[in-house]
């Protein structure tokens, strides 16, 4: 039953209602008083959400588009950066990089492991020279489920002192804390099928005072992603370019909702969806393909090895309507992904597992007592 | 009354109800079958109304974005372009030119009037050393409701043989008949708010084989815009990045809508529009900005002399809650547009031109028969 679909994946992620009727609002005109003040709305709670005094910029764009705005607008030619990559999409920031002509190093881990925090320790603490422009690395990798420890490289960053901080958030954010100021985070990229609860359409990206320093030398060319246009604009609250005025309606109403729910309780209720899956999937019987020590609070990726991963995601889409997420790349058909992002509460989380569990017996994995995915499951989510 | 807000502005334009109800879909993921069947139907119903067999792609931006991609993906630092600038839009992607290092040479005519095809075809005779690597024009000049002859100015550019031809169509596609294929226009650029009668957020490019002959050698940096990734895509119904699913489920609604009305059907009942509208203007003794015979069938721009045209504007908007567009740049309180775009039919014609009728004469214009302006537009309609 198509119509019946329930989305588990690591976005887009479930729309609230409110979103949805926002999104089917008869648009108004962005060059409007009412729409300024939907602008200003909106970014006083994208701040808040950022945890941050200073900007939050919208794009009309994907989170990729918000991050190659991230690195071009603050970079040079020939600028030598350290890029972390343990995934698909840490991989991907190598490759706008590359794009854009900078010097390129890599800092790589296994996909499924993290980011080593010494390795940037290491590189950042011989650079005296001061040569490293920039570190970009992703928080949350959607590919593995694997929470990268950004508190400690941020560390090694600011000890360097001069390399930018450069951060694809967009499955963190509106999942785990990313406290902007507090840390001292430069720029800090984002999309708005994650966290934000409502459909893919619109980039974030925050900046610090030390990244607009950077933005006053930096030669890249760009005119669409030229962030500094977006900031003029948004000091009067209006845009550059034409925005994508529903789904801006859409983050209005969602974004209400995250204040009404509370920043500290966001991130619990994704760190407990993340404790009870995990829980549930080794009581399966089921490897889990990230540690518990480095796990996404938006993710899990699982990496069955007695039974096809593919098979499991067929029978969970066609018998109960649950989209999760396969592998991507050289780990498709490897590994499956659930998503327990954004509009996500227990109840998801135990029909999840009560899919998988029901699948697993039909395709011959049967050594785990029947029931106990969803008993472990509800036992996490009773304690927490 | 706010809720009755009626848009007669060049975008975003009015949304028809299937559309929005689209938007409040549920999205899917974009990597799902029914998500392929989406695009598949999006990208046919592109073609057709892009009269082409090549090409059309689409992207998560606004028309500057899609504008931006039709310039970098088939040029090179230092590249001759010919840029025709005759209005906001012009001038812009002479920025945009000038923003990526290209050798920018402008043709330019006063806002309000035509560019000239002769100045073209003069500039692309004398260049026999075939330097000229593009011409970059706006096909209707959103600022100032000016429809520069594309036709002839293409002829030239062909004459020529090597130059591309990349044209904004953002208020022209849809309500204007742009034969990609029988003119052989390489790249066109357009938007979602417009013609195609959905909200913001969505970009198109449409690339003939000259075009991808070019990106094979053109060395601009790029990577979100890059035009080959969303080409190898498209070509198996998906996409390089997230789609705005939900944009793109309005997409699928409003193609089906103006396939079952007809391209030629389409064209006329702009053509209509825009005849009684500047009939109504004009029996309203009020200045029309474009001369008839290049008027654009998206936008009528209105240069008032003996009323101010912000207060015109403010009473048609507070009194007859209908937005009208203001003038942009050097233009803003000189003139006022009024948008027959997309989803207009004869009654919003009548019904702006009615609340004008009656703005007039409380700001002391009152040169013309009461009820004029109807009777002009009445008989413009009667007529054909």
């Amino acid at each position: 039953m198509d119509d019946k679909l329930m989305l588990m994946i690591p976005g887009p992620t479930p729309v609230p209602e409110q979103a949805l009727l926002a999104l089917a609002k008869h648009p108004i005109g962005h060059r409007s008083k009412p729409f300024e003040a939907v602008i200003a709305d909106c970014t006083e709670g994208l701040k808040w959400l950022h945890q941050t005094q200073s900007d939050v910029l919208m794009l009309t764009a994907s989170g990729t588009g918000a991050m190659e705005a991230g690195i071009i607008n603050f970079l040079s030619a020939g600028d030598r950066v350290l890029v972390g990559t343990n995934g698909k999409f840490g991989e991907r920031w190598a490759e706008v990089a590359t794009a854009y002509g900078l010097n390129v190093e890599t800092i790589t881990a296994e996909w499924g492991t993290p980011l080593d925090p010494e390795q940037f320790r290491e590189k950042l603490e011989a650079d005296t020279a001061k040569e490293i422009k920039a570190v970009i690395l992703t928080h949350s990798e959607t590919s593995t489920g694997i929470l990268n420890d950004l508190e400690t490289i941020n560390r090694h960053v600011k000890a360097h002192g001069e390399a930018l901080i450069i951060v694809d958030a967009v499955t963190s954010l509106g999942a785990a804390s990313v406290p902007i100021d507090a840390w001292g985070l430069d720029v800090v990229a984002s999309g708005s099928q994650k966290g934000y609860m409502i459909p893919p359409g619109l980039g974030f990206v925050a900046v610090s005072a030390k990244a607009w320093d950077a933005y006053k030398t930096a030669t890249l060319p760009r005119y669409y992603l030229d962030l500094g246009k977006y900031k003029k604009a948004t000091d009067k609250n209006s845009s550059p370019f034409t925005p994508p005025v529903n789904l801006v309606f859409a983050l209005q109403a969602t974004l209400k909702m995250m204040r009404a729910e509370g920043l500290e309780q966001i991130f619990q209720r994704h760190d407990r969806l993340k404790r009870a899956t995990r829980a549930a999937v080794k009581a399966l019987g089921l490897p889990l393909f990230a540690p518990d020590e480095c796990a996404s609070p938006a993710i899990t990726a699982v990496a069955p090895t007695t039974v096809e991963a593919e098979q499991i995601r067929a029978i969970v889409r066609k018998q109960f309507d649950i989209a999760l997420a396969g592998g991507q790349d050289s780990y498709k058909g490897k590994i499956f992904r659930i998503g327990h992002l954004g509009f996500v509460c227990d109840r998801d989380v135990l029909t999840a597992i009560g899919a998988i569990e029901a699948a697993l017996p039909q395709l011959g994995h049967e050594n785990f007592t029947p029931g106990a995915g969803i008993a472990a499951a509800s036992k996490v989510l009773a304690e927490s």
